[in-house]
């Protein structure tokens, strides 16, 4: 069962600002990327027809810490580690680093999403909650622990730079 | 001194995913837009040049949550309150109506977002945190308790229909 | 009978780049927020349900060209013209023009967008091209040839600052 | 010297809109991103400093036709072949073809730009077209004439299901 995956990236010149920073929402894009390539390394799609029903994951909520910018042409890594699996909803963590050749990676950020499972009904087109389809729920489980304490901790001292 | 602002917006068809929401990401450059307007309803732009020095106000951390989706051409409302002011950074809070001609409007999400002061060293084109300009202190303040409250209880119970 | 329609726009922070600039495929989305108010001001939503159908109106091609960059914060106006109905298309010009409260309106760009008009097969979810239905091409017309030519001379005129 | 230049890429949830497709203004994204692409595997930037000068690429003109749609998750293939070098501008095509193992590639569309060399004045800030530094103009030739349009016919052949 899985419960970690990684994306590398590239901060394309349409991401950037006037500020020369990569805009904080394109982060959350970054985030949605990893969930979704995570879903096809367990040979699935985010958008799934699972015995007879369309699945969606509309998020509940979702949050993010910045501690230093990315720029244009930066490469970096988005580390997700599911934090939670709920009968209904799914917790990540997501973890960003800037990549170099020469250099050991830098912490620019980390987030987290709560994503619900939903079914869209065919009737009305309401959408629903439901239970995660047993498919996908055999393949996903939360980090260890350790894991997950050891990534806060280290995240943690090297993000220390915010100036509130 | 100002602590609320409100801006109006109607979701874009390139706000939108094949899910047929706006997506998610969108409520970040929503609250974004309401926040540079509050800067100019104060006369000032985010992008400020004032005493020879240029200021910028990049994010620390955002959150959002989700509580009932926004379709194509929905017409809504960006509520903006300042929560806290501190000597080198604001914390926002955000609410999303959906408005309509003939009913109440309806509580889709909240947010907030912490930014802080900074300027751009003009030699090494560092960012440095720093003080609020005081004119711009001068003309902020925080939201009083209870409006806050009021708001926290009203949207707390409206947007209850999340499903973990 | 309808063939223009103007929109009046800011560019947000997240519309800009590192150059400082809007990025230029924010113009793509700026004709259609055009477009699509355009068939609001007729009465109708560029996703209609007429006749039991459902329409869309994916675009065939689209050009764009820059004369003068639009910066954080610029107003300007994106003004549409209908510059042709086909039984099964429209093809429209979009001026923009950069505003000023103290200047005349600056020529900034103009493009040009053909978008068909077509139906979902509901049962194979295919796309068919269809002809424009009676409701909508009852309400537009061409612009008048000396209209379109005005501005195509005016425009070229202000315009003339590439640089090839 | 180099006249041609290709990237792979897959097709975001944050691309489609409601109509299911990839957003027609993300094609002028992705042949940026080829353009960058192409620069980074001639050793250069396209934020280039050279000489003390502060090189940037603004765009004169664009334009994209649309044959076939791209979905979610799609994987294609943005082909750029340069079409003209002029003493201060660069014309490229650009030809989408979407991917799939079992089967041949699909033309998807087909795109254009030109764009044109510039320094910004460091005083005033000011954008003047200048030459293309000689270093790039040593590395970029157009295509040759025969490959040109070889695409233009087999796109021209494949792409003809437009329906004006």
């Amino acid at each position: 069962m899985a419960f970690e995956h990684s994306i590398r990236l590239r901060v394309a010149f349409s991401d950037t600002d006037m500020a020369g920073f990569a805009h904080f929402s394109n982060y959350f894009r970054y985030m949605e990327a990893a969930e979704h390539d995570f879903f096809r390394s367990l040979g699935y799609s985010i958008v799934s027809h699972i015995g007879g029903r369309d699945y969606g994951w509309p998020r509940v909520n979702v949050e993010c810490q910045f501690a230093n910018p990315l720029y244009f042409e930066d490469e970096f890594e988005v580390r997700l580690l599911v934090d939670e699996v709920r009968s209904r909803s799914i917790r990540y963590l997501f973890y960003f680093s800037k990549l170099s050749e020469h250099a050991p990676p830098i912490h620019v950020g980390q987030g987290s999403m709560v994503t619900v499972c939903v079914v869209r009904d065919p009737e009305s087109g309401a959408i629903m909650p439901v239970s995660l389809p047993a498919e996908i729920a055999a393949l996903i489980q939360p980090a260890p622990r350790d894991l997950l304490d050891a990534n806060q901790a280290a995240n943690g001292r090297r993000g220390s730079n915010t100036a509130r």
